[in-house]
């Protein structure tokens, strides 16, 4: 299958889905997927386009400026276009901690992640094995309280010299700087170990066992300035009880990470999300 | 609001989307929302389609002929329209059982039910009074080992009397004729009380009890010829332990009854449910 | 069955369990039940003892001074004995909004609650056909900015008068003043319509669908002087996504609040919980 | 610390929790963790109790000859005892299909699994890799048609060699003859990749997809001469939607069955499952 994969957004008006579909009708796309969805609230659009291009008339160079007639209709719109190959390209960063980054791996390797995993990167040499068994390149790049910006900047240099689509924040405990989080602004996904805006900050499942919740979670999001406060794509939970310790919070803790996390990551890299008002679209 | 919904189903080619939608937008009607589903094993396309019909060139009236142009370019295509007003009118039978009665009430006096309760009948008259509370017209018809057919005659007058478009089975006891289910097909709904097709038949609390599983369920489903086969509309499961006994058992389980039942007949209602080859498609 | 259920909680020291399961046994009483539970961080020790107490030799006037030895091994011990009869007196207080009122009516009726539900008490008359269909006494105290403590009085007078055990707030739009809840702490359960602690205060469906969360919940909880901080009893969640608007999820919500206010009405009426430090300890 | 477990079932009848109790007490044994049930239908008594053993009389060797003076007080009784140390040995039989194999793996690296991974034992080669990555010794025990009987030899002789007391079926494909699973009654975990007693049998998602279920499962269980009736340990389910193909809910299922199995072998090591009358108590 060679598929192009539309995500838009605009103001809402009459006319849109027909005038899309239309066009992809009308130089031979035919359409595998279709989910629009307009938010009465805002009367905002949002649609997913998915069509068969083998026989389309417009070559993947030429889509973008086929489908600039969209703005001269819908002026406000804005748009994406993805294609089924090749992969989008991901590298993710780790710390010590192994469990969401061995799924991650695990994943890719069952062919549940399309894309292709291009590097690990970390502050700390503890995973390269981890990383070796799974044939993904590891580069340790150390992280002390005066290298902060230089480290920022061989991390930058390692993202585009693999021509990086997603960074993947696999229980990175690092902050980034707002320059590098605007930089790829929607293209950094986190997870944060609580069921945000639960808990927001450090030590989460310390602050859960303190108030004596019933259920704990995890949040996937995209990564903004502002810390754990970007658009959520995934959330789950899981029932717990005054018998669990912190430690048993931190042990069912980490099933939920690696759940929430290997799905957003995966469903990012369908081209199922939207990220417009500080919330997601997901299709 | 004046709306209508187009559900339809064929086999998938080319063009389906572009055609229909561009019907509704050259025809003045502004599309709401759409939703389609192309099943890859069968091949079949499916389609909900809402538009807002105040500015539409055809009156209800002329709809169905308006559309019979997509007969032409898609032959195979089975389709029904659904207008936002009248509400749909709902029967409801059941026998002793309150808590599925009870919860349907509650939910349609909290506006969550689009569609007008009409009646309801029981075979028993235990639960005259509950009916009154919510004002709604009930029905005593006895069911005798020897009245059944009269009685389901009775019940029938009473359905075509009344105009009802959906029949609701809430814990109704009586199993109905294969010549009343066939009428009536896909226009009623039963909850089953477990998670088919585990506990299929008579008294799935005592067999969830005595097979120790550690979960049980509901499933709300159409009602056909086959007892417990019907295709399943929604369904939903409550965790169990050693400590619950059958009592245990059926008290959790009237929590998950009234969740699913109540969800069927909200989205049934929504006509967001197709059924086909014997599954539903829920938009 | 006549049986006496034990609470109690001290610091954790050998021999509690011996001890007290020796001293109901050796004085002719049939253990039923136990649960116990030892915090490893707090060092606190927690138990529910429930036996048979037909042939125990100590009578329900004598079992708190026979219970008193206690005291002199465990001097630091708070305890609390309950018998099966008579079943807890509850009151519910409510506002306007109907369905937890409801539910808990309903599941009262159907022998779910094992408690008298003695009366209802609101600020708003709206749902006195409801009490009424549930043979239930209705008491409309309504409340002015300047009639506060004075309403107060009158509700407090009705609470003793009928004996009440226990306060429910089913949806009660109204603050207790700090002297109300001091003077019944541990005794009134309130449900909050979010998943604690995130979205304290009002309108938490409203901040819900702002800050694009893909769960909400609700939380049953002990009420404090401090608004939405009291031991968590229960929580539960439900899934939503970006097609809920705030009417969808308030709807979802309702069903989550009814499960979640009705269980912990339940345990508590069964004395299963125990609130200490803050959190609550659920056997 | 250094404790003993104690499981045990019997008749239920006064006095075995006070005389089991006072027992450990006397003999100066703290009791860590005490959970009893009685089953109110067959009338059987179930315990466990816990016991900080650095102060108690009796040593590992004569415990059992101590508490043989149960048998004269409740002559009916069964029970086992075990001890915090040495870990419980495991054995894991896999056939290709490798994310059961690396979840168990992982659990075992981060110190979430109470026992000792002696062995993984295989019909094919394939997961050599991964056992090797977790310094996990693998043995590649070819079966064909024809030597069936001569395999399963090998591989007892390797679970007697490697003392093994639990064996854990991580999606192996390959069904153990009676005299194996009677010889290890108890002792053998399987995974099923639904939620039992639904899809019984061979490939349980394409039956799920054809009957259109709306919720799909995993089971894990205790290996009985009756394929896939053992008692279940643990069960557990994730939604799915008409949009899941075949290879969708294989995907979901893998989630579903990793987090059971997992489950199912931490409290089978930590000695919380009794199986009894076809069923499990899970303390």
């Amino acid at each position: 299958m060679d598929s192009a994969t539309l995500l838009c957004t605009c103001s809402d008006r009459r006319g849109i889905v027909a005038t899309l579909t239309g066009f992809v009708f009308e130089h031979g796309g035919n359409i595998i997927d279709l989910d629009q969805h307009t938010d009465d609230e805002t009367g905002r659009f949002y649609m997913r386009l998915v069509w068969d291009r083998r026989e389309f008339a417009f070559s993947r160079e030429n889509i973008p400026s086929a489908l600039a007639m969209m703005e001269q209709k819908f002026p406000d719109m804005s748009w994406r276009v993805f294609f089924s190959s090749p992969l989008p390209r991901v590298a993710i960063f780790v710390s010590k901690t192994q469990h969401c980054l061995a799924d991650l791996l695990l994943r890719h390797q069952m062919g549940e992640i399309p894309g292709e995993i291009a590097l690990v990167v970390s502050n700390h040499p503890d995973l390269q094995d981890l990383s070796k068994h799974f044939s993904v390149p590891f580069h340790h790049i150390p992280i002390t309280p005066t290298n902060r910006l230089q480290a920022e900047a061989e991390q930058i240099t390692l993202l585009k010299d693999n021509q990086i689509d997603l960074l993947v924040l696999a229980r990175y405990m690092q902050i980034l700087t707002p320059s590098f989080t605007q930089e790829w602004k929607g293209g950094i996904i986190n997870i944060h170990h609580s069921f945000l805006p639960a808990f927001i900050g450090a030590r989460p499942y310390h602050q859960a066992r303190q108030r004596g919740v019933k259920i704990i979670g995890a949040t996937a999001h995209y990564v903004t300035e502002d810390l754990d406060q970007g658009p959520i794509i995934a959330q789950d939970v899981t029932p717990v009880s005054h018998r669990d310790n912190v430690e048993d919070l931190i042990r069912k803790g980490r099933d939920i990470e690696r759940l929430v996390l290997g799905r957003a990551v995966r469903i990012h890299l369908e081209h199922r999300v939207i990220a417009d008002t500080g919330r997601t679209i997901v299709f």
